[in-house]
């Protein structure tokens, strides 16, 4: 397990990728919309590790609700994993709780499903896995 | 630059160290308290990176008042850099505010410096540097 990714809420992505850009010292590598999810995202490698910023691509989207609640911020950890079923089996017997107990298409190519925060010290956690990878 | 720590700021590290033991299959690595922060930290490795729990020792310590605020959840991102006065300079030089410009000793041999969340997305980002890399 690594940290795959830190999803960042952003009310801009134009103000924030430069931002990011001066603050780590190079651009975006990526740049990808979810429509599903109402997001535009974009991706900064970081070590072993990347930086998603996320902009609501419509006022009913997830982003943008937590937004309106909590401002710009860290959105959720993800945790890149090898097996994401082997992964959910796991954390279900050790009592977590999952949103949704079957894995989505996400954005990069990857399986994502979300532990539910109530179950994990407020904090929203995704476990992810490369699609080609099982 | 890396992903050197997320740092999550908890109630209570008897049950969250439970929680991440669960959460990441295996125990934490160290225990360590910085009594001029006011904060109990508990460290688990994942991957190149480290979760950082931190639990206030008493009322005014800054993570006291971040639960009061925000209640648990991420407190920062910490950067791990290779020489923590350089990089201060390029981010002075790129437009970001620093809470202080003096780097200071943090928990796990580090010298630590915080930039200014008004300056960063509303997050607080620490960089760190190995007190004995430079």
């Amino acid at each position: 397990m690594k940290i795959e990714h830190l999803g960042i809420a952003v009310k801009s992505l134009e103000t924030s990728d430069d931002l990011f850009a001066r603050l780590l010292g190079k651009g975006n590598y990526k740049k990808e919309s979810v429509e599903r999810e109402g997001v535009t995202t974009s991706f900064y490698e970081l070590g072993e590790s990347k930086i998603e910023l996320l902009e609501a691509t419509n006022p009913e989207s997830p982003i943008a609700k937590f937004l309106d609640k909590r401002g710009e911020g860290i959105h959720h950890i993800a945790f890149g994993v090898e097996n994401i079923y082997t992964e959910i089996e796991r954390l279900k017997k050790a009592g977590f709780i999952f949103i949704s107990e079957e894995p989505k298409d996400g954005a990069d190519n990857k399986l994502i499903v979300f532990l539910h925060p109530k179950s994990t010290n407020g904090i929203l956690i995704e476990l992810c896995q490369e699609k080609n990878a099982v």
